[in-house]
């Protein structure tokens, strides 16, 4: 059994309006130091799969066909033994 | 500057609806091999701090303020440079 930890991000030219809002807030609580925020999307997905690179295959299907928009996501898949 | 690297995800006890539902999505596209699927946040964010513990510490405050929530979620930090 596999785990894969998959974190999905906005691409960098999307606007980002809830990470905007959470800087925003982040200000208001007077946490100043706080700069660009973006929000996305962490996934974690047990696999059962013969190997590593078979996990991997799945999980980018995975995400290829459900998990991630790649029109405006990138994503990145790490697996673990679980 | 530094940028944090946050993945917020639900407890264990904690029921994740959104997550089943992707994991049946998944059966139904062929993807057996999924088992238990968990979908949390990942926050990125940069941060204006003198070294790595003073930014660990403004996104810890982050998250429990306001990124995260403690009856129901976890979260992990992870501080690089930027």
């Amino acid at each position: 059994m596999y785990k894969a930890k998959i974190n999905i991000t906005l691409r960098k030219s999307i606007l980002d309006p809830k990470g905007k809002a959470a800087r925003s807030a982040l200000h208001n609580l007077g946490l100043d130091e706080a700069r660009d925020v973006r929000i996305g999307k962490f996934v974690e997905m047990d696999i059962e799969a013969a190997n590593d690179d078979e996990a991997y295959k799945l999980a980018d299907e995975a995400c290829s066909k459900l998990l991630a928009n790649e029109v405006m996501e990138d994503y990145r898949i790490l697996i673990e033994k679980a």
